[in-house]
């Protein structure tokens, strides 16, 4: 399939990756900053392009990977194209590209991309979404080489999706990131609790995360929580946190 | 080495699997409650007692694997052993032993356990005290046949320790927990959730999680917070955390 990316940040750098992979044929990258389409673009074979004006009228699929503020304005240039406009955000309308373009779509995948780590996309959840029947079909065929988690979702559930992610993934990483402020503070490693991480994540794998709480909250273990709160005196931020959170575990007691 | 083991929850339980894989004598496993003493020590050829009158005086090692509130208590029934008595817990000072036993120690496991799921004790980093160095030495050797991750640290780190876990493993939890009360209220699956989890703690064995933290927070992405906390407007609590969390991500933006 003949497609092009509008976009070079962590989801459009992995998502080229995966297409350039699963053997597609990724004709243009890009980006408002040459550099940035040039990095990308080398690495595929592709055309760098910096201005919206030259991009290949004749793909059969556009993927607009860009900061949610500016799809709009991207979709506005691809008022002409035959192929289907697609982007890849949790939280935007699908309308925001129908109102622009003839053939409107969504692909957005559920995973954190970081440039610096690689990620196989075999089990991340591709949510699509198509204004016309015929394109849906299309989508849903290139996810499912790429994943084998392909779920067809209005923009209202994957709304929620998007809501719920924030809750997954990251918060919990800037919990991590307290636990290493507190860790590296007192002279010890992150390493030591990297094990604990780990299992923490595995354990919700087979389980309901409500079924293996634990901690001093959901034993209502009053004298360590206070003594933890004791220690967090001089950070009144995270104590906050310590305690509206305790408070909400405490809640789901019976 | 022989063994008694004073407790049958989640720790005492997962530790008395691993002393007997390894080839330790666990002599006894008591409970206030017979029956889950019983439980327990069925599964490793032990004597289940439920009267603390009744442990036997010539262990080489007990482990106090109790409640953080009557860990004293239990251990003022081990006044006359000459074996070396331990607890397992994280925030209990060592001298809550020493005042009442001969020989004291601290053999804290970090890891979040639940009866439900298995775990391996060779990645579990195993944080031990002692107010002998014989004894110390000892603790190390038994530990280091257990897990290729042996600490040794006072009682101050290991209360750090123990907070900091609470901030990787219990919160983190808690938020699992919020993100399928979101998913089920719109009858998605917490599977869909499962594959972000697991990269999300994935990713930062290999990276500081303040140097990967992505979402709507951390790139000051108001529109997309401002929908969030819309539609978490029934949900008071959750809204508070989001609040909560993301102004606290914020906060860490140059």
């Amino acid at each position: 399939m003949k497609i092009v990316l509008l976009g070079s940040g962590n989801v459009a750098t992995h998502l080229a990756k995966a297409l350039k992979a699963n053997g597609e044929d990724v004709l243009q990258i890009y980006s408002p900053n040459l550099e940035n389409a040039r990095s990308l673009a080398n690495q595929l074979s592709a055309e760098a392009v910096d201005d919206l004006s030259h991009i290949n009228q004749d793909a059969e699929l556009y993927i607009i990977s860009v900061k949610d503020d500016v799809i709009e304005q991207v979709a506005a240039s691809l008022a002409h194209v035959n192929g289907l406009v697609v982007h890849t955000s949790g939280t935007t309308d699908i309308q925001v590209l129908a109102s622009h373009v003839k053939q409107a779509g969504v692909f957005y995948p559920l995973q954190t991309f970081s440039k610096a780590k690689d990620v196989s996309f075999l089990n991340i959840p591709l949510c699509i979404e198509a204004t016309d029947q015929t394109q849906l079909s299309m989508l849903r065929q290139l996810a499912s080489k790429l994943s084998e988690k392909v779920y067809e979702l209005d923009g209202q559930k994957r709304k929620v999706l998007h809501l719920a992610a924030v809750f997954a993934c990251n918060f919990p990483n800037h919990l991590y990131a307290m636990a290493n402020e507190i860790l590296q503070e007192n002279d010890l490693d992150f390493d030591i609790i990297r094990p604990l991480i780990a299992e923490t994540a595995d354990k919700v794998m087979s389980n309901l995360p409500e079924n293996v709480q634990t901690g001093p909250a959901i034993r209502n273990d009053e004298t360590t929580m206070s003594k933890h709160l004791g220690m967090l005196e001089s950070k009144p931020e995270m104590k906050h946190i310590y305690q509206t959170l305790s408070d909400s575990i405490k809640l789901t007691l019976k």
